[in-house]
């Protein structure tokens, strides 16, 4: 039997253990805040903002969104992130990405304070990640953690492979799997013998935003198959780069496409937000 | 026929070049300096410190070796570093590792500017090499690019397979790698089926401290073989983690130890301290 990880179910549970933790929080006279900052009105990045919003709002975190026009200046949001930087009643600092051309990325990123970097991507977050004592975790692949933490998956010394390598999603994927003992091979477009590779691993971990990309001969009978896709097919339907049908009469575990990997992203989040409320309460 | 990759012939190649170009800067007024601070008198790290002084010393790079007693306290070490960063005629940084126990390293590494930590062992650096824009990138895994880039091996899409994960080797070597597109695969204590898996690289990196480790059995014939052990034998001779004699029968490249990839490390060191001069030079 193919179990289904259902990542909508555990974002629920952790998003209701964070609310509550909330509450408490309040009563010691601290609320988690996050500053969301939206330049410009990228309709996919403005519902992503939305949902954050929403997020945050059901745990009982302060969020600000800034919406700023498309034409502000690199120095002026600098000057934003500063001010974030500085606030003490904010936890966590968020730039959506992407940005607007006039904008280099990643000056605006070395500018957020590393330690209320939630999104985990500052190059010190990333180095702290790289050399096994992170600080803050790019949200996606931390959220694949708990996930295969949550259905008991054994990860040391097993052969994982990752198809993708950004920086967000599959180079990060790769250290912690690495963390806790795996075997990691990153495989990616210029991969030779891919679905060979693929067929080895016992954790397969997709996000290489192609739908559909991975069918059921890239997978080993009783492999653990993550889905980190979110691709629109013809249709307008969301699907995810596996082929969730076919692949799911082969994998041992595999994640859905709504409500596997998404969810836990933003939960995780907001987790890192309250973590850094928490070390705020533990400091005073 | 196999062939020995001769490190040592590559890094006097390039360090006679970088004695040249250090005479042309010398013209323009400027002389690449290195500041190398030694904690103590632990007798391996004399010996490495003193080769670096000497290697500076050929090239023409004014080196300063602070020798500093065992006894030294984190903050005044922290502001021999900051003297250091302030210091316009030193474009390179280098604390000799390890520390005594009493000094929490990662904060003494913290404290090192990243543009001139040479060694790149700076968390921010560590992340700039993740996201794949690197500033200063740790010297051995960046030595054996240049090997493999002087022996013309072609590296996009092949199997490269690293045995070994260790922050300044096995790590940043997996990122060098991943940028030049292999498909990467970190392996380590806790991988199962290692000789399998070593089996099937065309490129094997072995970091792995442990003498003459790999075998016959873990090369795939043909393949590249990187060798970045140093241990002694029961006789006190220098052995690489590559038991050279039987692998050379079946790799198509071997590196040597010695004069492998050890005399590479020290020669990066240098070419990223004339580096930095070199932009100093440039901004003038």
């Amino acid at each position: 039997m193919t179990v289904i990880m259902d990542g909508r179910a555990l974002a629920d549970k952790m998003q209701e253990n964070l609310r509550k933790e909330v509450l408490n929080m309040k009563a010691s006279g601290i609320v988690p805040g996050l500053a969301v900052l939206l330049v410009g009105e990228d309709p996919a990045s403005q519902t992503y903002v939305r949902n954050k919003e929403r997020s945050g709002e059901k745990i009982g975190i302060h969020s600000v969104v800034e919406r700023l026009p498309a034409a502000i200046s690199e120095e002026e949001l600098f000057q934003k992130i500063q001010q974030y930087n500085q606030d003490e009643k904010i936890h966590g600092i968020l730039v959506q990405l992407p940005l607007p051309k006039h904008i280099d990325e990643q000056r605006v990123l070395h500018g957020i304070d590393p330690k209320k970097d939630v999104d985990g991507f500052h190059p010190t977050n990333m180095g702290q990640l790289f050399i096994g004592d992170p600080w803050m975790v790019p949200c996606t692949p931390y959220g694949i953690m708990k996930l295969l933490e949550e259905y008991k998956i054994d990860i040391s010394g097993k052969n994982a492979v990752i198809i993708g390598r950004s920086n967000i999603v599959g180079k990060p994927m790769a250290q912690l799997l690495l963390m806790s003992n795996a075997t990691v091979t990153m495989a990616h477009s210029k991969t030779e013998n891919l679905t060979q590779i693929a067929a080895k691993a016992d954790i397969l971990v997709v996000a290489i935003g192609r739908g559909h990309f991975v069918t059921k001969n890239f997978v080993k009978k009783g492999a653990v198959v993550i889905d980190v896709g979110m691709n629109r097919d013809a249709d307008g339907k969301l699907i995810g780069d596996v082929d969730f049908d076919a692949v799911k009469e082969v994998a041992g575990y595999i994640t859905p496409v709504p409500k596997g990997v998404g969810p836990m992203t933003i939960t995780m989040l907001m987790e890192q937000t309250i973590a850094n409320a928490r070390k705020q309460l533990e400091n005073t």
